[in-house]
């Protein structure tokens, strides 16, 4: 991949825990170094209800350092089995984030907190609009507290626009992630995204809305689709510079 | 299902259209006075970008008029193929509703506007907040145009709780409906409900928001889930009774 992206001219990458660990983090980053790629940001930190997330956070954040993402993107994690409170959920949500503020800025990496689909309320990300993203990260500083911005999740709320703007002014958009809504949706709802242009999502308001607030960093785009994995590397990549929509 | 109502004395049902057309309304009308049940409401008008949707809507209200339920429940329709702009898709369907006004009021029916989880903002309806439903119907009468609170399309929503006190300040809840939200969703996303407890909502906190707006109407079990409907129905009806959350 790192290979294909400096061929085709991109010049950064954003890159999953899971990818970096199966070549080791040094590793990696070497690899994207030599291609002469930046690595726009790491996913993901978060799933603050596990156990031992204290210590899983920090290490992000060091591979984070290591790999020199500016970025850690944090998926909260879902509506825990015996909290029937979300707010009080989202709450420690922001406790969290609040413990890892020191070792982040001491790494140099901004934590951004991911709003999810409200779909994803219940077992994945109790954050479920950019709003309340922004009032997690508001008792920090915003070098080191973000918040990310992602078409998919966020499309269908109308207080969207501007909260991007707010995000904006605060320099907070820690990332800007292109994915297309498609139905109908797969079961379990994880893999149902699409290339920009395949689905019904408004990209022109988007990119108006970000680039007004001030963002000038990578746009990344983020598709989680079985099909699309299927296919080989280079098609996939192929394909997703093409659905990239003309400025 | 009205005898099973009956005799597990219940004092209201909701029907479906779809369902009260196979026996006929007259009929359906008849039977479910005879029982000595009331027709809570009747789902569903909306569905306003399809063609005919005018005189369909209009017998919907006479249906309702007919089998005496005092609302109809609307469901707006999705985002239109070619219309990217979800706002502009929502204001017009403020307008379909106003152009329904002074029939559903001559009728002596209100029209219920009930938003759906923003997961079907594409392909089911565009109104996904309490917030923009109450918006939708701000210029009417709250006797002719209200909202449905259902817990399934609401409970991720922080804002939902404000939203509920000024629905009901306003003389605007016409329906309180439970769901339980399960997950993993299915495919399609359509039948994944629960009967209430066997998800993650907060019942009680709805129970008290939707008391403490003034609501005294009645609340219906609203279960869309293929292995529930698969059940014989007298199963159903003692399963739904037994998941109502005690006062």
């Amino acid at each position: 991949m790192v290979a294909g992206c400096a061929a085709a001219g991109l010049r950064g990458v954003g890159l999953w825990r899971e990818s970096v660990a199966e070549v080791g983090v040094g590793q990696a980053a070497a690899q994207v170094r030599s291609a002469g790629l930046q690595v726009t940001s790491l996913c993901r930190g978060g799933f603050f209800q596990q156990p031992g997330w204290y210590d899983e956070n920090r290490r992000a954040i060091d591979e984070a350092a290591t790999l020199g993402a500016p970025v850690l993107v944090l998926v909260s994690g879902g509506l825990p089995a015996d909290e029937p409170d979300l707010a009080a959920a989202r709450a420690r949500v922001g406790d969290a984030i609040g413990a890892l503020v020191a070792h982040a800025h001491a790494a140099g990496v901004q934590l951004a907190i991911e709003p999810l689909h409200p779909m994803y309320a219940a077992d994945r990300c109790v954050v479920s609009t950019l709003d309340q993203a922004l009032a997690l990260a508001a008792p920090y500083p915003a070098e080191v507290v973000g918040v990310v911005v992602d078409t998919y999740h966020l499309w269908w709320d109308d207080r969207v626009w501007a909260a991007i703007a707010r995000a904006g002014a605060a320099g907070r958009i820690s990332c800007y992630q292109l994915a297309d809504w498609v139905t109908p949706l797969p079961a379990g709802v994880l893999t149902g995204r699409g290339l920009p242009g395949q689905g019904c999502i408004d990209f022109g308001r988007f990119h108006t809305a970000v680039e007004a607030a001030g963002y000038t960093g990578p746009i990344e785009v983020e598709i989680f689709n079985e099909t699309l994995w299927a296919q080989p590397g280079q098609d996939i990549l192929a394909a997703t510079i093409d659905s990239f929509p003309a400025p």
